[in-house]
């Protein structure tokens, strides 16, 4: 069965993430039927991130086996055909080496998260960004962000469902930024613990506004206790931007796993 | 009768346009009723540009007369309250003269089309741009949208329905600029004729794909006759951005009228 490697694009608004569920529609879901109808047979996709509820993806990656030697842009044109009218598509495919697998083998993935920071409410962006009112001093979240760079136990930042085997983790870069009115937080990591992006955010916001002192999230992350940082980001303000299978990613534990859990 | 002027967000997906209709929700009809709410009283929203079914803005400008004199600041917060949960946002309020007229009193209108050139469907900016397979040729794009710019008689860019008086309108700006896979198309104008950047839009995309040589955009605008030019392009891309009331523009025909037809 010919492996193929997908990079894929998706508006998770009203869906329930990328994983298969029974209360709604999931991104697996549209694309595995998708695949089912052009190539005839059932087919699995495995994903580089399983992005939660709302969650966004512009560089999902995910595998699948196929019992044909489709060419690759086939397998693109087909399941972008018969996934519509659903907002995912397939960017590109290629074939895959047979060992080569969309979560584990992944060396890095990036996020974005992205707030609307003005008074009046979001139009344009509902459901592709956080909407917070109050001023936030993006500096300030840039310098915070600092503090929870490198390796370091995440466990105040880790939902209570997480299922990881560690809560050590190294994070490679939290860049906050300010582009007008939309405040946009970068993410870079081998791989992330469940919610850890969106709890990084809650948290850098109430620095933002001016509710936590800059070095307090030294102590939220010392405390390594969930209770101690902010309340978890609103899943519409991330995407997933990238997935690596380089290898070339700093200084990460060798023991650290490819493997992420649902962000 | 205090009169204030609104600056106006929306997304134009699912809504029949600008303008109260019987066969759908609009933006009119849902500032309208949010306005009515809590000032007590009906309402009568005039906006700059009615915008077509599925247009999106980013800077509508509109004007309303209401029976208190409210501060500014509570106009904006009250009405973006009640029109809650549509994808409509007033981002400022102001009090205006008496004799401020949203749509007559215009003096430049800015307008932006988004076009996604890839093979696959947009995903995330479905409802948001227009998807091109074909690879767009940018730059003879723009040298095409050079012949446009000017005081021409834009007859062949006027939809059949247009109740403009004249044809004749003085064409500011219109710039094509490639940003990765997104082809953005900017005009400037005192005031456009019933879809007429939708309709230079089509006829420029013509250009971009190769079907249509530069020169002949030439010959397209002096047929006056609207079966000359492209076919109009979708109303996903277009995005009304400025409304200009400083009376500088360039070297309009003082008769030109600062009102508009439908976008």
């Amino acid at each position: 069965m010919p492996r193929y490697r997908l990079l894929i694009e998706y508006d998770g608004t009203g869906l329930v993430g990328w994983q298969r569920q029974d209360n709604g529609p999931s991104v697996q879901q549209a694309l595995e039927d998708a695949i089912t109808r052009f190539a005839g047979h059932p087919a699995q996709l495995v994903a580089a991130g399983r992005t939660d509820a709302g969650v966004h993806a512009l560089g999902q990656v995910a595998h699948v086996d196929l019992a044909r030697d489709w060419p690759a842009d086939t397998v693109r044109d087909a399941t972008n055909f018969h996934v519509k009218p659903a907002s995912i598509a397939v960017l590109a495919a290629a074939r895959a080496a047979p060992d080569f697998h969309a979560r584990f083998s992944a060396t890095g993935r990036r996020y974005l998260y992205r707030i609307v920071n003005r008074r009046a409410q979001a139009a344009l962006e509902r459901h592709r960004a956080w909407h917070v009112t109050l001023p936030l001093d993006a500096a300030a979240m840039h310098e915070a962000a600092q503090l929870l760079v490198g390796r370091h136990d995440f466990a105040s930042f880790r939902a209570a469902q997480c299922q990881a085997a560690s809560p050590v983790k190294t994070l490679d870069r939290l860049d906050v930024t300010r582009h007008g009115e939309v405040v946009e937080i970068a993410a870079a990591a081998r791989s992330f613990l469940h919610h850890q992006v969106r709890n990084m955010v809650g948290t850098l916001k109430l620095v933002g506004e001016g509710r936590w002192a800059v070095p307090e999230v030294r102590d939220v992350l010392a405390a390594r206790n969930r209770a101690a940082a902010g309340p978890t980001a609103p899943a519409d303000g991330l995407y997933l931007v990238e997935v690596r299978y380089d290898g070339a990613t700093s200084d990460h534990d060798a023991h650290e796993p490819g493997d992420e859990e649902i962000e």
